[in-house]
C-alpha cells in the first residue's frame, strides 16, 4: 500500500523563510512528510524545475456580493473560486457583507448558502458589518467570533456601509475582547462627498474625475484617523488597499512606533495609473475602483512598502463588474463618474503579476512573495498554520509554478465572468501550473479536476492572530489617573 | 501750543523684531513720532526703566457668551474688558457665537449690544459657525466677512458647536475666497463622547476624569484631519489651544511643509497639569477646560513650540466660570465631569505670565514675546498696523511694564468676576502698571481711568491677512486630471 | 538750523516685523527721529513712492582674501565694497583668513590693513581658523573676541582649511565659552576627495564633474555632523550655503528639536543648477562653486527653507574669479574640474535677486526679506541694534528701492572686477536706487559719493547673540553620571 | 538498516516562519526528512514538550583575540566554542583581525591555526580591516572573498582600527564589486577623544565615566555618517552594537526609505544600564564595554527595533576579559576608565535571556527568535540555507529547549573563562539542554559528547546575501550628469 495518498517530488520549496528542494508527502490531504526520498505515493507528481509555493490566501475580494450600489458582482462562488484557484490561490476570504438592518447571523447564513454548492477551493467570510447596533455588538458579533467569523470589515466611506468614529471604537473594542481582526477602508467619505458634488457641479462627469473625487488626502486623513482609534484602544488593525504615498508613510510610521498596524495593497496600485481612468470614451470606467490608482511616484512606494514590511498583505480586491448595463454601466451608457459600477477583477492575476514584476524582477525575494500573497494573511486571520505554509501539519495547499513560463495576459485566457482585464496585453513571466488544495489536484494541464462544492469553509480560532497578548489602552493620563483596561 | 497729545519718554520699547530707547509723541490716538527728544505733550509719561511693549491684542477669549452648556459667562463686557486691560490688553477679540438656526447677522447684531456701552478697550469679534447653512455660507457670510467680521471659527466637537468634514470645507473654501482667517477647535468628537460615556458607565465621575475623556489622541487626530481639510483646500488655518506634544508635532511639521497651518497655545498648558483636576473634592472642577491641561513632558514641547515658531499665538482662552452654581456647579454641587461648568479664566494673568516665566527665565526673547502676546494675532487677523505694534501711524496701544516687580498672584488683586484663579498664590515677576489704548491711559497706578463704553469696534479689512494670493488647490492628480481652481 | 544732518521724507519704511510710512531723522549718523512730519534737516530726501529697507548687511563674501588654491580674488576692498554698496548693503563681513601656521593675531592685522583705507561701507571680520593650536584656543582666540572679532568659520572640507571633529569641538567650546557664533562650511572632505579622484581617473575632468564630486551626500553628512557636535556642545552654530534638500531638512529637524542651529543659503542655489555647470566649453566654469548648484527641487526645497524659517542668513557668498588666468583658469585654458578657480560673484545682486523673486513674486514678505538680508544676520553676528533695522537710536543704514524699476541683469552695469555675472540676461524688479550708510549718501543716481576708507571697522561686543544663556551641556547619561558643564 | 543516522522525534518545531510539530531525520549530518512518523534512526531523541529550534549563529564574538590594547581574550577556540555550544549555538562567526601592516592572508592562515584544532562547532571567521592599502584592497581582499571569507567588519574608533571615511568608501565599494557584506562598529572617535581627554583632565576617572565618554551622540552620528557612505555607494551594510535610541531610529529611518542597512543589537543592551557600570569599586570595570550600556529608556527602544526589524541580528558581542591582571585589570587593580579592559561576557547566555525576556513575556514570536539568532545572520553573512534553518537539505543544527526550565544564572554554571557574567543572579526561563551540530550531539545532559576540533570551517560563497543585484550608485546629479556605476 502507498505510504502517501500524494508525492510531489523533486519541486524547489519555498516558505515564507526558507527554500529548499524535496518531496511532498501527502497523506489525508494533510503534509505529512517533506523529504530527499519519500516513499511512494497512490499519485505521484514531478515537480523537478518547478517552484511549489504555497496556495495563496486571497483575502480580499467580493465574490457573489451586491454593492453598497445594488449590483451584483459578475462572479458567484462558482467562477470566482474557479478563477481564484487558476491563479495559484487555494484559500479565498470573501465578505457576508451586512446591509443595514439585517442581523449578522442573517447574512452569515445568506452567504453561506451562496457559497457551499460552489466554491472549489477552501473558503470563510470575512464580516462586513455596516450597522453595529447594541445587540449587534454585544449579542450577534461575539458569538460568531466564537464561531470562527474571526475578522470584519468596516468603512469610512460610502453611505450606505460608513461607521462613524464612535462606532469603529465599539468595533474595535470589541475585536480586542474576543481576539478578532479588523480591516478598514480608510477614505474620507465627506471629503470625497464635498469633491464630487462640486466636479459634477463644474460638469467633470467623465470617469477620470472618479479618481479626482478620491482625493489621496481623503485616504491619508481616514488611514491616519483610523490608526490613531486603534491606538487609543491599544487593538490591532489593517488597513487595506493603500494607493498612496502618503497613506504609506502613514502607516510605515505607525509601524515605527510599534503599534499593531497591518497594511494591505494590490496590483491595481502597483500596475495601473490615473491615466488608464482617462482612456477614450467609457473605456476608463474599467479602471475605476476605490481607492483609484494613483501615479508613477506613487507605485514606486507601494513597490518600497512591500520591499520593507510596510504592507504584510497582498490582495486583489477583486470587485468583477461587466463592462456592460448589469455592472459598470448599470446606470446607462454613459454615466457621469459617480454612477459607474466600481471595482476592478484581478482574483486570477493578483499572484502571477507579483511573481512576474516583483521576484523575476528582482524587486522582492521569493520568499517575501510567499509572505505576501499566502502566509501572513492566513497569521493575520487566524488560518495558519493549517493555511499559508508547506509544512508538517499543514493543510497540503500549494501550487506548482513555472518560474519560466512566458504569458501574455488575455481575459480569454482567464475564467472570471468579467469580460475584460485591466492587465490585457501585458507580458509577465511564470505561472501556477498545478494547483492543489488538500492534496486534490484542483488545476493542471489548463484544466479544472474537481467539482463545485469540493471547497470547504474554514472555521477559525477566536483569539488567534488578533488577540491582544498583555494588552494595556494606551496610557491617556499620568499614571494616577489612568482608567485602565476595565472601560474597555 | 504741545506738539503732541501725549509723550512717553524715555521708555525701552520692543517690538516683535527691535529693541530701542525713544519717547513715544502721541496726536489723535495715534503714535505719530518716535525719537530720542521729542518735543512737549499735553500730557507726560516718564517710562525710564520701564518697557514699552504693544497693547495686548487677546485673540481668544469668552466675554458675556452662552456655553454650549447654556451657562453664560461670569464676565460681561465690562469685567472682562476690564481685566484684559489690568492685564495689559488694549484690543479684545471674543467671540460673536451662533447657535444653530440663528442668523449670523443677528448674532453680531447681538454682541454688538452687549459691547458697545462696556467695554474699555478696543474689540473686533470673531464669528462662531456652528450652522453654516447654504444660506450662510453664500450669502451671509461672505457679507460679514465683507463688513469686516474677518475671521471665524469652528468647532469639531461638542454636539451643539460641532461642524463635520464636509461643512468644514465648505467655511475653508469661503475663507478662501473672501480672505477670513479660520480658528478650529480641534478635538474628535466621537472619542471623546465615546470615552465618556464608557468612564461614565464604569462609576468615574471626578473632575479629573474630564481629562481622561479628552483624549490625547482625541486632539492629535482632529488636529492632523483639520490640516488635511487646510490643504486640500489651500487655505490658511490657526489651531487653538495645543495642549499635547502630538498635536505640536503635527502642526510643526505641517509647518516644516510650508502649509499655511498657524497654532494657538495658552496658559493653562504652560502651568496646569492634570493633576490639578485631580485635587481633593470638586476642587478639581476649577481646573476644567477643553483640551484639558496636561502634563510635565507636554508643557516642555509647548514651550518649544512658543521658541521655535510652531506656535504664532499666545492667548487665555478666558472662559470664565465661578465656582457656584452659576457657574462650574450649575449642575448642582458635585457634578459628574460632563456637567462641570468648562473652562478657565486667564484674561488679566496671560501676559504677566508669560512675561514671568518665559522672558525672565529667558526661554524666549522679549520680542518673540510681543509676536506672541500682540503682533502675530494682529498680524493673522488683519488687524496689523492699526494694531500689534509700536510704530509711526499705529494706534498708540501700549503698556509700560516694570520688568522687575513681583507679584504674588491673588484673585482679589484681579478685576475679573471669577472668583478665584487657577494660579493662586504663584509668584511671577513684571507687571504692566500703565496701559494706554489709543493714546488714552486706560489703567495706571492700579486705577482704572476710562468709562465703560470707551473702548471701539474694530472693522477688519476683508482679504488681510489670510487671502492666497496666487493659491492653486492642491495637487490631486496627474497634471492631465487636475481641475483646478475653479471647483473651490 | 536745522534739526536734523538729514531727513529722508515719506517713504514706506519695512523693518523686520513692520512696515509704516513715515519721515526718518538722522543727527550724527544716527536715526534719531521717526514721525509723521518731522523738522528740517541739513539735507532733504524726498522718498515717497520708494520702500525704505535697512541696509543689507552682507555676511558672508570673500573680498582680497587669497583662496587655498593660493590665488587671489578679484575684488579687493575697494571694488568690493563700492560693489556690495550699489547692491543695497552697508556692512559687510568678509573674511580674515588664517593659514596654518599663522597667529591669528596677524591675520587680523593683515585685514585691518587691507580694508581700511578702501571701504566704502562699514565693516567686520569673521575669523577663518585653520590651525586651532592651543595656543590659538587658549589665547588668542578669546583675546581677539573680547577685542570684538566675535564670529569664525571652520571648514569640514579643503585640505588646506578643514579641521578634524576634535578640533571643532575645542572652537566650539572656546565659542561658548566666550559668546562667539560659529560658522560651518559642511562638506564631507573624504567623500569629495574620494569622488574626485575616480572622477577624474575616469577621465571625467569637466566642470559639470565639479558638482558630481561634490556629492549631496557629502553635504548632509557634514551638515549632521556638525548638528551632532554643536548640540553636545549645546553651543549655537550656523550652516552656511546650504544648497540641497537634505541639508535643509536635516536643519530643520535641528530646529524642530529646539536645537540652536541656524541656517544660510544664497543666491546660487535658487537661480543657478548643475546644468549651468554643463554649459558648452569651459563655460561651466563660471559657476563652480562649493558646494555647487544642484536642481529644480532642491530649489524648491531652499525657497520653502527661506518661507518658513529653516534658514534665517540670505548671504552672497561672493568669491570672485575672473574668467582668465588670474581667476578661474588660473591652472590654464582647460583645467580638470579640480584646478578651476571656485566660486562665483554675487554682493550686488544678492538683493535685487531676492527682492524680485522673492517678495515681487509673492513667495516672502517684505518683512521676510528684511530679516534674511539684515536683520538676522545683524542680530546673530552681534551688530544689532546698531545695524539691521531701522529704529531710534540704530545707525542710519538704508537703502530707498524703487520696487517697480526693471532691470536687465548685465555685467556692464555691475561694480565688481569679475567681468562675467552668473544672472547676465536675467530680468528682474525692484531696485536699490539710493544707499546710506550712517547718513551718508553713498549711491545716488547710479553714482558713488564717498570715498574709499569711509567705511568703519564695527567691534563687535563679545557675547551678543551667540552666548548661551543658562545652557547645560547636553545630557549624554543618567544623571547620576552626568559630568554637568564643569568639562566645557 | 536504520534510514536514518539520527531521529529526533515529536518536538515542536520553528523556524523564522512556522512552527509546527514533527520528527527530524537525519543522515550525514543533513536534515533529510521532517514527517509525522519517520522510520527508525541509529539514534533516537523524544523531544515531546521540547521547542527545537535552529542551532544559533552567533555572528559577533571576539575569541582567541588580542584586543587594540593588545590583551588577549579569556578564551580560547576551545572554552568560546564549548561555551557557545552550551548556549544553544551552532554556528560561530569570530573575527580573524587585522593589525596594521599585516597582510590579511596571514591574518587568516593565523586563526586557522587558533581555531582548527580547537573549535566544537562550526566556525567561520569575519575579517577585521584595519589597513587598508592598495594592495589589500585590489589583491587581498577579492582572493579572500573569492576563497569564502565574504564578510568584514571596519571600525570608525580605536586609534589602533579605525579606518576614515575614504578607507570606509573604498571598503563598500569592494564589498559592492565582489559580494561581502560589512559590518561597522559606528562610533565617532574624535568625540570619544576629546570627551575623555576632558573628563579625565577633570579627574573623572571611575569606570562610569566610560559611559560618558561614548557620548550617545558618538554613536548616531557615526552611524548617520556611516548610513550615508553605504547610500552614496549602493551597498548594504549592518551597524553592530546599537545601544541607543537615536542610533536605532537613524537605522529605522534608513530601512524606511529602503536603503539596504541592516541594524545588530546585543543583551547589553537589553540588561544592563550605566548604572551597572556605577557599582561600588572597580566593580563597574565588568559591565565596560563600547558602546556601553545606556538607560531604561534606550532599551525599550532597542526591544521595539527587535519587534519592528530595526535589528536583524541578535548577538553576543562576547569580549570576554577575567576581572583580574589578564584582562579588566591589565592596567593595575585601579585604572582609569580609558585604561580598563573593554568588553563583556554573553555568548552562552544570549540565547536564553533573549528567549526569556524576548518570548517567554511576549514581547516577541518564537518565529522572531529564530530569526533574530539564527535564521538572519546565516543569509547576511551566506551561511543560508546550511545554516540558520531546519529544513529538508540543511546542516542538522539544532537545540531542544526545554520552554519551562527556570534557571537563576551564575557563571559557575557556564563554560567560558571569564570568571564572572555580568547577568550573575538573574532568573530566566527556557534553556537549550540538547545542542545538535551537523547531527552530532555536542551537548546533552550538561555534558559536552564531542571533542575539540571536530567543528569545521565554513567556506562561504562570495555573493551570497550581501551583492547588489541590479544597483545603481546613488544618484548625485540631473541625469544630464550622472556618471554612473563606471568609477566603483
Amino acid at each position: 500500500m502507498a505510504q502517501f495518498d500524494l508525492v510531489v517530488r523533486g519541486g524547489t520549496i519555498s516558505t515564507a523563510s526558507d527554500t529548499f528542494i524535496a518531496d511532498i508527502g501527502v497523506k489525508d490531504g494533510i503534509v505529512t512528510a517533506l523529504g530527499q526520498a519519500l516513499g511512494s505515493g497512490e499519485h505521484d507528481i514531478d515537480a523537478s524545475g518547478k517552484w511549489i509555493l504555497p496556495g495563496g490566501v486571497e483575502a480580499h475580494c467580493h465574490i457573489e456580493q451586491e454593492s453598497s450600489m445594488g449590483i451584483m458582482t459578475a462572479d458567484d462562488y462558482r467562477s470566482g473560486s474557479i478563477s481564484a484557484a487558476f491563479g495559484g490561490n487555494t484559500t479565498i476570504i470573501p465578505f457576508a457583507a451586512q446591509h443595514r438592518g439585517q442581523s449578522l447571523r442573517e447574512v452569515v447564513k445568506l452567504y453561506h448558502g451562496r457559497a457551499e454548492a460552489k466554491s472549489v477551493i477552501d473558503y470563510t467570510f470575512h464580516l462586513i458589518i455596516s450597522d453595529p447596533t447594541k445587540h449587534i455588538l454585544s449579542q450577534e458579533l461575539p458569538a460568531l467570533i466564537m464561531d470562527g467569523y474571526t475578522s470584519f470589515k468596516v468603512y469610512m466611506t460610502y453611505d450606505m456601509l460608513k461607521i462613524d468614529d464612535r462606532q469603529f471604537l465599539d468595533i474595535l473594542t470589541t475585536a480586542r475582547r474576543y481576539g478578532a481582526m479588523t480591516m478598514v477602508h480608510a477614505e474620507n467619505n465627506d471629503v470625497i462627498a464635498w469633491m464630487s458634488e462640486r466636479l459634477l457641479n463644474a460638469g467633470h462627469v467623465a470617469p477620470r474625475y472618479h479618481a479626482v473625487s478620491h482625493a489621496r488626502i481623503a485616504e491619508s486623513e481616514a488611514s491616519g484617523r483610523a490608526i490613531h482609534l486603534a491606538e487609543l484602544t491599544d487593538t490591532p488593525l489593517l488597513i487595506v488597499h493603500v494607493s498612496t504615498e502618503e497613506a504609506t508613510r502613514t502607516i510605515r510610521k505607525a509601524r515605527d512606533r510599534g503599534l499593531k498596524i497591518y497594511g494591505e495593497t494590490c496590483p491595481q496600485y502597483l500596475f495601473l495609473t490615473i491615466d488608464d481612468l482617462d482612456r477614450e470614451g467609457m473605456e476608463g470606467a474599467k479602471y475605476c475602483c476605490s481607492p483609484p490608482p494613483r501615479n508613477d511616484a506613487d507605485q514606486e512606494s507601494i513597490w518600497l512598502g512591500l520591499q520593507n514590511d510596510t504592507f504584510q498583505v497582498f490582495s486583489s480586491d477583486h470587485a468583477p463588474y461587466r463592462f456592460d448595463e448589469t455592472g459598470k454601466l448599470h446606470a446607462g451608457p454613459n454615466p457621469p463618474f459617480k454612477m459607474i459600477g466600481n471595482g476592478v477583477p484581478g482574483i486570477e492575476l493578483r499572484m502571477p503579476l507579483l511573481f512576474s514584476e516583483g521576484v523575476r524582477n528582482g524587486r522582492i525575494s521569493i520568499n517575501q512573495f510567499v509572505a505576501l500573497t499566502s502566509t501572513n494573511a492566513a497569521k493575520i486571520f487566524g488560518l495558519h498554520p493549517q493555511k499559508g505554509t508547506i509544512a508538517i501539519g499543514s493543510d497540503a495547499d500549494f501550487a506548482l509554478w513555472d518560474p519560466d513560463r512566458e504569458v501574455e495576459i488575455t481575459w480569454d485566457d482567464l475564467h472570471d465572468n468579467v469580460g475584460y482585464t485591466p492587465y490585457q496585453g501585458k507580458r509577465i513571466t511564470g505561472w501556477p501550473e498545478t494547483v492543489i488544495n488538500r492534496g486534490r489536484v484542483v488545476v493542471s494541464d489548463g484544466e479544472l479536476h474537481v467539482d463545485p462544492g469540493s471547497g470547504r469553509f474554514l472555521r477559525r480560532r477566536p483569539g488567534h492572530g488578533a488577540a491582544v497578548p498583555a494588552g494595556q489602552l494606551v496610557m491617556e493620563v499620568s499614571p494616577a489617573c489612568n482608567f485602565g483596561a476595565e472601560i474597555l
